[in-house]
């Protein structure tokens, strides 16, 4: 594409970010946000912003956060390049500092509006670290130690495994046995993200699977921040998944399956019932217990 | 007291912070931080982290909102200086973006720890601005113009005021006639939260007000953010109030009064109805609804 156009990198990427904004889903703001990301091999992903009708605006997914989850989903380990339409908000550079590659990721702004209220304006680059957006960043490392346990977009797979009395239910047993059924595929989903969750600050991991009136299944992970409230829940997550593969409508949802351990510090599945209920009202929420080791 | 202990402002202040952490609770990261900050005219007050056992990390409240959430409640309009015992979070940085005077602030860290991870370890001196710890940043008046409303600690009262039905419930009628019981009391100081609220950007405000076993009220407003994830529900605010004034177990709260306009865009109840459940299981939650006009 580069060479079809006759552009550069930077320039593909920062062409990309506009087009990519009008798949945001922000009824609340009518803020379209848009964020293409690129892989030391070349591949692009996109994120865009989404906002959920009648939910406290905490709830809301930033477009480099979709970035980030699409990347995981597609077991990207590594960005390397980001281009956005905004100067990404604090909350957004924090999820990022979360990132293994938190210190070498670079952030392609659009010059003279993204510098607008800056104190740099004049002689600001267009393209940023970390270090630059967000100095002297709480970072991982503040709460993990200097040898952390892998990072976001680093592989990891926690022993968690279905409890025995999930598996004796007879409405769930024939699931765990496995017949090819959407809802067993929906259910193993959900233990893998839960295996897969970043969830290194409460140790309480979680992962959600969605499927669909047609038997489409969607999943995704907790991804927590060391600074807390930027995380994702895993239905976010889930919901980045079926956004990317393009669910028209949330309520085409019939059901959700919440994979956690009972009486962790941290439970998932009474928020993601509340968030159900504004976006998916009939969908029927499941919780798959899971137990260590 | 500068005067007796024979130090600076800013040693005042940073000499304060450890002390005030203390006073955190943080039962899940275990990481007190403390936030101390002065008004213009040298009022001090504190801020500390409260994270809430059940919930998702999601609905931490950090040190500087906690302190932001202080000032409001004893009606300060503005704050100079701020000392923290660690570089506050994007999050954080991204929340003060919303003060009116976001501009003027200045920000003490602990030198040598604060700049630990820094690019500019060595010379980095130990007062910022948040030009300086959020270059760039995404603020109120790239989604209200150059000419916004009051922006947060500004004076702003909305015009709401109880609906028809709700004065005519027989249950709560005798609280707006008004007769001096705590009802009544936490009813007018949630109608007083919801109008003093700071919420711009979905136009959707809230209050809420805590009555305990012996009849204390406390109360908070709905505060927004531009980024919208890092604003305060109107709980943790009213939460601040409680810790504040020494409540010593979120058990001891009886009542919630929730003040909202039914059917707008965000709704608050159902969220706070969700933490309550963690933190205060036996609490009433009743809704207060309020009309614009």
């Amino acid at each position: 594409m580069m060479a079809s156009r006759g552009c550069s990198r930077d320039e593909l990427l920062q062409s990309m970010v506009m087009p990519s904004s009008a798949l945001a889903r922000p009824p609340i703001s009518n803020f379209n946000v848009g964020a293409v990301g690129m892989t030391p091999n070349g591949d692009v992903y996109v994120g865009v912003n989404l906002e959920f009708l009648g939910m406290p605006l905490n709830n809301s997914v930033h477009a480099e956060q979709f970035l980030v989850a699409n990347l995981r989903l597609h077991k990207e380990t590594e960005l390397e390049l980001m281009a956005v339409n905004a100067a990404p908000c604090g909350h957004c550079r924090q999820f990022l500092s979360e990132l293994a590659c938190a210190s070498t990721l670079q952030i392609l702004l659009p010059g003279p509006k993204a510098s607008r209220r800056s104190s740099r304006t004049g002689d600001a680059p267009s393209q940023y670290s970390l270090a630059d957006l967000l100095p002297m960043r709480f970072c991982p490392q503040d709460l993990l130690g200097d040898c952390p346990p892998p990072l976001l977009l680093q592989e990891q797979k926690l022993h968690l495994q279905f409890t025995a009395d999930f598996c004796a239910n007879p409405r769930y047993a024939p699931w765990v046995d496995g017949h090819g059924s959407a809802q067993s595929t929906a259910l193993y989903k959900a233990l893998e993200q839960a295996r897969e969750s970043f969830a290194p600050y409460s140790n309480c991991p979680a992962g959600v699977a969605i499927v669909t009136r047609s038997e489409q299944v969607y999943a995704g992970a907790y991804l927590e921040s060391c600074a807390f409230n930027p995380g994702m829940q895993a239905l976010q997550v889930a919901l980045v998944d079926a956004a990317i593969h393009g669910l028209p409508r949330y309520t085409d949802i019939a059901l959700v399956l919440v994979a956690e351990v009972p009486g962790s510090q941290v439970q998932h599945a009474p928020m993601i019932r509340l968030l159900l209920q504004s976006i998916a009202p009939v969908a029927e929420v499941i919780d798959v217990h899971l137990t260590r080791g």
